[in-house]
C-alpha cells in the first residue's frame, strides 16, 4: 500500500520526466531526419543555421550534431551562388541552364588524392551527359563534335584520383566547357592546373573554384557589348575567359589561408608567357561572373593574395 | 491508501501519456518555428516537402499546417529557377547578378488589385536601388542615365495598386530592365500589359512570369553568337528580347488553366502589328532562358495554349 501523497508525487515526477523524455526523443528524431536532408541537399545545407534555429527548446550545438560530410569540407569557404547547385562525390557544381556550362565548380584537393591510387585510370572514364539535368538543358557529346573546341574539364580529372568514381564524375558534361585546344586547354590552362597540384603537394589542403566568364568589350561604335559563340544543337556557350580562385590553407595551426585568382582568355596563349601574368583581382571575377566568394570571411583575414612570384609565395607562406 | 498494482498501472499510464504528450508538444513547437522559416525564405519554401518529411513520428498534413501566404499564392505554378530568389510584398523575383537584370518576375493578378485604390498613386513611387543586393551587383539610376534606354518594369506598376508599398516595390531597380522606349516599352510591350489586365478583369486570377532573353543569331561567318550591349558603370545587360508567360485560371470549379507565351524583340515594333503575332512556343523561352515553367504540372493539363485570336479565347475559355 502506498500513501496518497507519495502516489501524487510519483505521478507528477513521472509525468514531468516522461514529458521531457518524450520531447527529447522527438527532438532527436526530427533533428536526425533533418540532418540527413542537410547532408544531401545543397539548399538545405546552405540555410542550415536557419533550420537548426527551429529547435529552440533543447537548443542545438551545430558542431556537435553535424557529421562532417564531403559537401561541408568542399564548401568550407561558402557558396559563390545558389543556381542549380549539384553535389558530386568529390566536387560541387552550380549549373547555368541558360548557357549550358557550369557557373562554378568547387574542389577541395589534398595531396593524397593526387597520387595514382591502384586501379584508378583516366582512360576508364568517358564523357557522359548528366541525366539528372532536364533534357532541354542537358548537353551531349554531339554538341561538341566538329565545333573546333576541346571538351575542357572545369574540375580537372587529374585532381580526383582517390576513387574511380571521383575521376569518372569529372567527365560528366556538366563539368565540361568548350575550350580552345591548342595554346589554351592543352597548354597555358594545363600549366595552371599543374601549378595547383604542386601547391597541393606542398601545402596539402587547397580549395579551387573554377568557372567561365563572358566579358564585355568595346565595339567600334564605342558601345560595350558581351559577345560569345554558341555551339551544337543545344547551343552551348563558348566562354570568352575562364577563372580560377585558389585558396591555400596554411600548415601552421591557426594560420590564415593564402589566396590567388586567375583570369585567362579562352584563346591561344603564347607558351612563353608566365601564368602569373594572368593573376587577377578577385573583384574583376566577381563583377563579371555575378558570383561572391568567401562569404562570411573578410579579405583581410587572408595571409596574402596574388604574390607576384612563386618564389615569394614559397618563401613567405607556410 | 492505494494498492501497489494501481500504483504501478498509474505510473505506466502517466509515463506513456506524458511521453507522447511531450513528444507532441516538441513536434508542434519545432514545426511552427520551421513554418515561419518556410513562409519567409524562398529556398525553404521550395524544399518544404523534404523538410516536412523529417516529422515522421506524428506525420504531417501539409495543407492543414500551412497558412496560405502571398509567396505560396504567387508561386502556385512552381519556381522557374532558384538563383537569388527574392520575395517582395506582391511579387517574387529571381535576380541575375551577372547581368544585373532579373531572371524572372512572378506576379499573381486579381481584378481587385488593378482598380485604383484610394491613395495609391504611381507618382508617389520612385526608382530606387534595392539595398539588399550586394553593392557590386546593385544597379543605380545613374546606370540608366544617357543610355538611351527606358527603365522598363518587369512586374508592371499598374498591376499592383492594392497598397502603396506594392506599387513602390515595382520601382526597385531589381524589377527594372533596359528597354527600347519608343515602339517597345511605350507601345507594343505596353499593349501586352494592358491585354493582361483585360484578361484579369475578365477571369479574375491571372499569373504572369516576365523576364529577359539573350537570343543567339547567325553571324556572317555562319557561326551562331549571343551578343548584347551592356550599359552604365555597373554594366547592366540590355536583353535582346523579353518574354511573358501568362496563366489564366478558369472561373469554373475544377477547370483547367489556359496558357499563353509571348516573346518580343527589345526593338521598335510597328504599331500596326497585332501583339498575337508574338505568341511563342514556351519551349523556345525555356531553351533560351534556361528556366523551367510549371514544374510538376503536365502541359496536357492546360485547357489550351496560344489561341490565335482573342475572340477564340474569349469564346472558348471560361
Amino acid at each position: 500500500m502506498v500513501s496518497k501523497l507519495i502516489f501524487a508525487s510519483a505521478v507528477i515526477v513521472t509525468a514531468t520526466t516522461f514529458f521531457l523524455f518524450g520531447a527529447y526523443c522527438q527532438h532527436v528524431d526530427v533533428l536526425r531526419n533533418l540532418q540527413k536532408v542537410i547532408q544531401n541537399d545543397p539548399y538545405a545545407f546552405f540555410m542550415r543555421s536557419k533550420l537548426y534555429d527551429s529547435f529552440r527548446f533543447f537548443g542545438i550545438n551545430e558542431d556537435e550534431y553535424e557529421e562532417p560530410t564531403r559537401m561541408q569540407q568542399i564548401m568550407k569557404y561558402g557558396f559563390p551562388s545558389m543556381d542549380d547547385v549539384r553535389l558530386y562525390s568529390d566536387f560541387v557544381l552550380s549549373y547555368d541552364r541558360r548557357n549550358r556550362v557550369a557557373h562554378w565548380v568547387y574542389e577541395h584537393l589534398t595531396a593524397n588524392c593526387l597520387r595514382n591510387n591502384a586501379g584508378v585510370r583516366r582512360r576508364y572514364a568517358h564523357y557522359l551527359p548528366d541525366m539528372s539535368v532536364p533534357s532541354n538543358f542537358r548537353t551531349d557529346t554531339t554538341d561538341y563534335s566538329c565545333s573546333g573546341f576541346d571538351r575542357g574539364h572545369l574540375a580537372a580529372a587529374g585532381n580526383h584520383k582517390c576513387q574511380q568514381m571521383h575521376c569518372n564524375e569529372t567527365f560528366y558534361l556538366t563539368n565540361i566547357a568548350p575550350q580552345v585546344g591548342r595554346g589554351f586547354n592543352r597548354d597555358a590552362w594545363n600549366k595552371l592546373e599543374i601549378y595547383i597540384r604542386e601547391l597541393t603537394e606542398r601545402y596539402n589542403s587547397v580549395y579551387v573554384c573554377t568557372g567561365p566568364l563572358y566579358m564585355p568589350k568595346e565595339k567600334p561604335s564605342n558601345k560595350y557589348c558581351v559577345e560569345y559563340q554558341v555551339i551544337g544543337p543545344k547551343t552551348i556557350a563558348v566562354p570568352t575567359h575562364f577563372f580560377k580562385v585558389i585558396t591555400v590553407e596554411s600548415k601552421l595551426p591557426g594560420g590564415s589561408p593564402y589566396m590567388e585568382a586567375y583570369v585567362m582568355p579562352n584563346a591561344p596563349i603564347d607558351s612563353d608567357i608566365d601564368i602569373r601574368g594572368f593573376l587577377s583581382d578577385i573583384k574583376v571575377i566577381e563583377r563579371n561572373s555575378g558570383l561572391q566568394f568567401f562569404k562570411g570571411i573578410r579579405r583581410c583575414e587572408f595571409f596574402g593574395t596574388n604574390f607576384k612570384t612563386v618564389h615569394e609565395l614559397y618563401k613567405t607562406f607556410q
